[in-house]
């Protein structure tokens, strides 16, 4: 991964001169470009490892365990949220781990939590190093020191139970390698989050995640049977029983718990037969409070797609208005931000000729939706039929399959774009949030609302889109995107109070601050509103049991 | 309820004389009948309320919010298990309640835990009263007395938000009153435990409970969105978000956490469409595992219905022979224990007549199972299409309706015949575990056996038969029924040593100690096997935490 943004280092540019275009003229752009510095420029203070501990530590962990290294640090001295990527970028982390450990065993892991609270080092698990909400910041607390403990050789072993469709593997896997592994017996976990191609399992458990297709296959939460997890006091088992009431679920304390609790380093995982037919396809529907209908309809009948996202007229629009700078300059191929946006997609089908079409239809100023079957093919074709239905009855338009495919083609790709936008001086940021169906139109007009105020008051007017995807039976999410121009030289203070005012009314809007990004350090403001004091009492309590020492992934989750 | 057994004191009895036979020539019943004793003839220790403390009581709850009453105190003196029934039943129950009493609103509530932690009260949160592994046993641990806790009162509000199918009713209120509420609204929670008629809201959701339907509805956790729980030190707010990744779910420790830790008051429910169809049916399979193979392919498949219930051979036999004799008495229609251990039905349907066909065709030894499909009428059919696809390719005879109809006829009788059973000397035993497919067949072998040796090793053989329901794509919950002569004199130690070796063989065996009953007294012993050490010290430090002065549901739960 690249040390200043997303993902493989050779990735061809995503952002083309139509796109780039329409930015300057809407939200603006900057003068000239701001590429990263040089990552040797970037300013680390001296790794503060006492001499001591690093012997011990190599003692554990041998030599090759422990790294101090400048490159090794910055790897690990942020995740990729925007607060991460624009300090990065201009060479200044917030932070660095004093070092890099890298545990082989469970057995080393248990060892090396013991040194940790015997010396006092803060420890921040360390998967993908994906985190959007500073899940992985390397904050020492009270401590003497902090590690980052990165899990990548805690990957093993792979157990596949075919008979009960459950897959046991390291917690340091990442999900396209268990997915590589699952294609060799036709099984698949299902779960692709946008962090996909980077993404720990453990860090999926412990932060809470949900994959683009949660709606069918489940948030990450669902496909956890069964856990094993070292607590600096010893290890939690959780075994893998379809269901049982011998007591509250302890597995539900250390999903969500972002490395405050315990380091996960097992995970048995419920799988399914991998799909034998996958059908993307697009609608539209004449505004978003059809769509909410039509995707709440199929939800409670429960005939939802595997996928099912709908955009809101702002994320239409612009998505439509970008696709056509994207056609006329044939840069339909990396326009993947936008198409994974969930829109761009029926402009690239059809081109202006569908658009005419659909306004036409009195369909000019409304909403698109990405819906995406999976199954043995009879199964898809009987879905498909009744969820047509339902759209039709909600004065929804089927597209056909290709700006299905076409978002299926760029789905992970929108972090690349985001990196170039920066690069351009344009703040990009999404957030997320969910709540029930009753109140989701109104949730979704103060968010966008107070976003919008929001960046009006630091002058920067922006675009705010929203879609909603990951359906429930009783309500969804909702995923917002906002695009302004960088303050340049306030930056974080722009976005901070962007954020604030997002998390304020989300919070006094009656949702919830996360759906499925996480906690860590951003959206702590929020948790006793979340939990209520009593709750985060009782959270405080757990972790002065299972974590003493205060040594487990100090500042994040727990405000 | 009455107060020695099960339901409506007016209910008609429900033991044949042909079953009554049957069990005579098998595993024995008493020379003569053991009818409980007379009411006045229970006894209890006085009272012990001390005089302050009941006024204090009776200030906060109102002079009708506090009983001492013989009556009352028996009638909170025990849950609905096989020892609690026999104790009663003797007139020797193990303790009582020194008082009931009955806060009518979360205010309320609040000021009694308080008041009992100020003059040492135990707490035991009662809703229904069904438990069946002592739930409710009023101990009193180390403090000065013990009240129980009726939750009666607390049943309202019911609000119905029909856009988001949330339905939030106070956890005293019963669970058939919610289906009535319901009804008008076309909407059902579709839980239906054995203990329906009487079970409260609250207690499912403390005991983690699961219904007769669950396949198709979810087990009762998976049915909460949202709750109010209060505990000694405040009140634990649950949202009702659909899905949340702000931190562990706290919610989680609240279901199945059996009163321990809080009383839970309020409950958000998620409920749907009430089923305009349903159809339920018998199907027949060559044995055991050609049965569990096909449950397997139905789960995995997600197209299993609503109820998927398989008996065993032993399950099986025995209910078509008891069926036989209820046929031929003409009983049929009050055989309902033996129906709802999902048979009978099968004999009821087609007589002879066609237990002959089936032995012709090669059917003589194989395993009843019961499906019933439920939801819109297009749906059932699809549904039901397939799944007989899949009954078939698994060599399963599809039995048609009938003994599906005297199965739903039935579905809450059991506790009625068992009352009548013990009148007869005749140990009856119900005991759950679930567990991964792959370890379905071998723990079903292994419990089955470890019942049976220790019932012999009583001088006792009985039956010992089992089904398999609550279907998952991972894996099944298998539940066993035991039947034998009782011990007189020494029933609760015959009924331990056998409890004893079940416990152990499922333990021991990979399996849950329980899947829907709870844990309450008679689990405890394998609690820390089941969560490991640190899973039960994470459950303490939640219990100091939330009832520091442990007044909450002494001696049950945490070993």
């Amino acid at each position: 991964m690249r040390w200043w943004g997303w993902g493989d280092p050779g990735h061809p540019p995503a952002l083309g001169q139509g796109m780039l275009r329409l930015l300057r003229d809407t939200v603006g752009t900057a003068q000239k470009p701001r590429p990263p510095v040089a990552l040797a420029r970037v300013k680390l203070a001296p790794a503060a490892l006492p001499d001591g501990v690093r012997g011990e530590l190599q003692a554990l962990l041998g030599a090759d365990g422990v790294r101090e290294d400048h490159a090794e640090r910055v790897a690990h001295a942020a995740g990729r949220g925007y607060p991460d990527l624009v300090r990065l970028r201009s060479g200044e982390p917030q932070g660095a781990p004093d070092a890099v450990v890298y545990p082989r065993t469970p057995a080393e892991l248990r060892e090396l939590l013991a040194l940790c609270c015997k010396r006092s080092l803060a420890v921040v698990p360390f998967g993908g190093g994906t985190s959007v909400v500073g899940g992985v910041e390397p904050l020492k607390g009270e401590h003497a020191a902090v590690v980052a403990l990165d899990m990548r050789h805690l990957a093993d072993p792979v157990r596949i139970d075919g008979v009960s469709r459950i897959a046991t593997v390291g917690a340091g896997m990442r999900a396209p390698a268990l997915e590589r592994r699952l294609m060799a017996h036709h099984l698949t976990l299902g779960h692709y989050p946008q962090s996909f191609e980077y993404v720990s399992l453990g860090g999926c458990a412990a932060s809470g995640g949900a994959g683009q297709a949660s709606t069918g296959y489940g948030r990450f939460a669902k496909l956890v049977v069964g856990m094993r997890a070292t607590a600096p006091t010893g290890e939690l088992a959780i075994a893998p029983h379809p269901a049982s009431a011998a007591g509250p679920e302890l597995g539900a304390l250390l999903l969500g718990s972002e490395g405050t609790l315990a380091v996960i380093h097992e995970l048995s995982l419920r799988v399914r037969a991998a799909p034998r037919e996958q059908r993307y396809e697009g609608v539209f529907f004449a505004d978003f409070t059809a769509g909410v209908d039509a995707l709440r309809a199929l939800a409670q009948d429960r005939t939802a797609p595997a996928v099912a996202r709908l955009s809101d007229e702002s994320e239409t629009r612009i998505a439509l208005a970008q696709a056509d700078a994207a056609a006329g300059e044939r840069e339909a191929e990396h326009a993947g931000w936008w198409a994974n946006r969930s829109a761009a997609l029926q402009a690239r089908a059809r081109n202006r000729a569908g658009r005419v079409y659909l306004r036409a239809r009195g369909y000019g100023g409304g909403c698109l939706a990405i819906f995406g079957f999976e199954g043995e093919p009879a199964e898809v074709e009987h879905d498909h039929k009744r969820a047509l239905e339902t759209v039709r009855r909600h004065g929804g338009l089927a597209l056909g399959s290709a700006p299905g495919e076409a978002w299926r083609r760029q789905r992970f790709a929108a972090p690349y774009l985001r990196d170039e936008l920066l690069t351009h001086g344009v703040l990009v940021e999404t957030l997320e949030t969910a709540t029930s169906w009753s109140n989701l139109l109104q949730l979704h007009r103060g968010v966008s609302t107070a976003i919008e105020d929001a960046l009006r008051a630091q002058g920067t007017p922006g675009i705010v889109m929203c879609h909603v995807s990951h359906l429930y039976e009783t309500g969804a999410s909702l995923y917002f995107t906002l695009l302004a121009r960088q303050r340049e030289g306030a930056e974080i203070e722009q976005w901070r109070a962007v954020k604030r005012a997002a998390g304020e009314a989300i919070a006094n809007g009656g949702g919830t601050i996360s759906h499925h990004h996480g906690v860590g350090r951003d959206h702590r403001p929020w948790m006793a509103h979340e939990h209520g004091e009593r709750g985060i009492d009782a959270l405080r309590a757990l972790k002065r049991e299972l974590d003493p020492a205060g040594i487990m992934n100090p500042g994040k989750l727990l405000p």
